[in-house]
């Protein structure tokens, strides 16, 4: 039985101070939670999401929705992240556009739809506003934050922003440290926006969306998070619909239809200038940003760590996990690294559930246990 | 000094037969050639261009040309395809846009820009064109094609469609069948174009040209041809002329600003609709198409192999050499596979020419020695 689950809309009356200086408010975050929080408020885990995620992370809204979630096979009666023992919340990032405040949602003080002068948002902020609704909940500190890609960013974000109140950080496919390949590939998913006419600089919520170039910065974004084998395996050279090439330029290859068609969903589901923002706070991701290194960023640090990589992703590849497992090692810090085998890609963090489940089970129960004090970390003593 | 060449033209009055089924006729090949001819006609070298390439390989135009050939540093007295023993030719492709006949040029029997009435074209459809002038030059049998990426696939093409007039085959950064994931690079490229509406289904030779998409699509491709490493240390993640984040959707890293010049410069030389027709060529590029077997394609192939892959090309990588090469020694054909290390990605066969020096005189030199007899290739027997 799939749960039912209902968006819950929080409104902050108080400015949010930005990094870039602005400051954003009124603001409202839209979230969801799962399983019951209990009377000592210590089993709640945060799930952070993705580019195009969203707090819809499990269950359905309504029987009748064809899909659930996006991460409804981790989430869930005895799960990886299991609602039976968990207070499980997942909030849609500002500067999203599904219920959050985005530049797609009204500017108070204009009555008009923010567009461009939505300010530019970072992680750090992100994280920032999901502190406020944590408080809210009344919840001193996380059992667990955890996110793949971007949810990972934010996921070490808040180790950094808020050392005491996270005992764990469960970090997928994620970097310290967005790589210029991966800037290159954002950057010219926005040009694709911007070269659209309809954008008008993203002032068009009272016309046609520029859904041609968002499409077609999707199908960028989408070729990086499959992996090249992966895309040998699930299309190789297959024609569509065709025996034989037709000599003309429609939509042939089944690896080109599906992009396409991936590109095209995306529209119906996503505001061109939220993609805009969100690619742009991945871009800015850099924790030894401003700091001597990245071991620096992560001095404060009190939590333990579950870095998870999969070999096949090269967007942020199994290097740059390696890279925040030994920034963390660097502090003494208590970091468990796991590559996972897998031809997924980047999306791996998404569909390696089974392997990803045993890991995310056992950190769960370590980080639930009370905590026995140093002198349990120690070696045994010899003459033992 | 640098040579002065000049680039010459030749008219086809007869039709060229082309894969789709259709013809095309009268048409033109922009091209260059080097060196001289020697008496026997046993010393030519054609080279093949890739994607954006031209006619015009290496020396100058004109003595103030800023800028000499695209493989200058190969193709030259004492160079790599030395022009003291070889007479050097490089043709632009048919479908190009740089002197041969292609979506730009006039349709004879309409007297307008072919545009997208212009017939698609394939690799064998390029080589056949090629085939003509080099009847046209007198020349029976080339001592070698050469060249990388689709100038390689040209390379391999020549071998199968002419056997007895191609010597040897220089075959760099090539493969023998594009992979799904290239095809999806080329396939999100060509929708930055046709999201362009300058690009107006291909008829914008009396207007404006659809240059904001073709742009986007070079960045795209640009991408794929540099490394992840050699993006880390040509760029990092250095801003290009500030010190702190701007907040802004300015291009702000290194990275975006090289890769928005590199798009915005090559809509100066480059004609939209060739490169949607040079791409398709190359997606469609794959030499096992229609046979049992990749090593069906070289039954019948008598050239000498060279092929090269370069360490860091992820967008035809080593292994996909390695397909090639194994392909070649089923069929009992003699090749030499060199793997070079690199850092500079697809674009290293453009730049390790120290490296590809070495290797291509040699086998250049051992094309040009009289043939010994098939008794030369048999082991030695065992009593000696």
């Amino acid at each position: 039985m799939t749960d039912i689950v209902k968006t819950q809309y929080a409104t902050f009356d108080h400015e949010l101070k930005l990094q870039c200086g602005a400051t954003l408010g009124p603001f409202t975050l839209a979230y969801e939670t799962y399983g019951q929080l209990n009377a000592k408020k210590d089993n709640a885990v945060l799930i952070l999401h993705a580019l195009s995620g969203d707090a819809h992370v499990a269950g359905k809204h309504d029987e009748n929705d064809r899909k659930p979630g996006w991460w409804d096979d981790a989430v869930g009666s005895g799960k990886a992240f299991d609602t039976d023992e968990h207070f499980v919340i997942c909030i849609n990032v500002i500067g999203g556009c599904r219920g959050s405040t985005g530049p797609a949602s009204i500017d108070a003080k204009t009555e008009k739809p923010y567009g461009l002068t939505f300010p530019v948002v970072t992680v750090a902020d992100m994280v920032e506003a999901q502190r406020m609704l944590i408080d809210e909940l009344g919840i001193e500190q996380l059992l667990a934050v955890a996110g793949g890609s971007m949810g990972g960013m934010q996921a070490m974000q808040w180790t950094v922003s808020y050392p005491e109140r996270v005992k764990g950080a469960i970090c997928l496919a994620t970097t310290a440290r967005v790589s210029p390949q991966a800037i290159a590939f954002d950057e010219a998913a926005r040009q694709c926006i911007y070269a659209d006419p309809n954008w008008n600089n993203g002032d068009y919520y009272d016309g046609t969306p520029p859904n041609a170039g968002l499409a077609v910065a999707r199908m960028i974004g989408h070729i990086t998070y499959l992996s090249d084998a992966s895309m040998r395996k699930k299309f190789g050279r297959r024609l569509q619909t065709k025996e034989q090439y037709g000599y003309e330029f429609a939509t042939e290859f089944a690896v080109e239809n599906y992009l396409k068609y991936r590109g095209s969903t995306f529209t119906q589901r996503f505001d061109a200038n939220s993609f805009l923002y969100i690619t742009k706070a991945i871009d800015y991701f850099d924790l030894g940003h401003g700091r001597a290194s990245l071991d620096e960023a992560f001095k404060h640090v009190q939590s333990k760590f579950l870095v998870v990589s999969f070999s096949s992703d090269w967007l942020y590849p199994p290097s740059e996990s390696e890279e925040i497992v030994r920034a963390l090692l660097q502090n003494g810090l208590d970091a468990t690294y796991v590559e996972i085998e897998s031809n997924y890609g980047h999306d791996a963090f998404l569909l390696e559930i089974e392997r990803l489940t045993g890991v995310t089970r056992d950190f769960l129960a370590r980080l639930r246990r009370p905590a026995k004090g140093r002198k349990a970390r120690k070696p045994p003593t010899a003459g033992k």
